[in-house]
């Protein structure tokens, strides 16, 4: 059983992000609006960029698929797909969580006790919940954190 | 016949990025070292991310799949596996490219024109050849580009 199965998770019908689009009403037709508003700010989503320094279980496929996934439920996240890929000879993985919220995706290099995350997460789902589920994981000595907001709309 | 197949990239055995790999000698053994060395700096991979802006065919996903994958190959990538999903009502796609040397990633909001794709690469594939074939498909009025090198050494 994989990891999505184990979290009960897979929808084949998922829900889209509506609980947080503001209607936007014209004459014709009652459209949606799927960005997020937050401090004054409109955007499409928050994009987190993790890099983890010192970590451990950088090898292992199917615990690396799991901890992501219980990562992005905790984010409040729904998952649609996983895809994980061993490499030889270094070990390494990559892979992805595809949600309906946007995904999360790491490539992992043992070799140098580094991994390299990326949380991206749209709606009212909070990408910084994922990261200390993932630490508890990796137990990375040193986590660079950088964030970027997608699609930001400038104000005119 | 999805896009994969039809680019004859799919592959179960792929090969490593062994072919920018640097060797590092120690006494027990032949370690090999994934990093990238370029302009005296030494790091994992260059992410872009790139926000599309009154951006079309954001809402068909076999497009989508067949752009991205083609964006992968002439980066110099080599793909592993791909994902797409459409979302209802509002026609939006999620999906992922995974490559040997990282992933592609693309969200489309067509309500707003917008998509927000990133493209990680390592290796010695260069993600900004990815841009210019996704700008054929999607024909963004404004692109933003923002450029990170992940992983990034620092000199002690």
């Amino acid at each position: 059983m994989n990891a999505l199965a184990q979290l009960g998770m897979v929808s084949e019908h998922p829900s889209n992000n509506q609980a947080f689009s503001v209607p936007v009403s014209s004459e014709d037709e009652e459209r949606k609006d799927y960005f997020v508003e937050k401090n004054g700010e409109k955007f499409a989503g928050t994009h987190l960029l993790v890099d983890l320094w010192g970590a451990t279980n950088l090898d292992d496929p199917a615990k690396i698929d799991q901890t992501l996934c219980e990562a992005a439920v905790t984010a409040g996240a729904t998952i649609l797909h996983s895809h994980f890929h061993h490499f030889t000879p270094n070990g390494g993985v990559s892979g992805v969580v595809v949600l309906a919220e946007s995904h999360i995706s790491i490539h992992t290099w043992p070799e140098r006790n580094f991994a390299a995350v990326d949380i991206f997460m749209c709606g009212a789902c909070d990408p910084h919940l994922a990261v200390p589920v993932m630490q508890r994981l990796f137990q990375a000595k040193r986590l660079e954190v950088n964030e970027e907001r997608r699609g930001r709309v400038v104000k005119k």
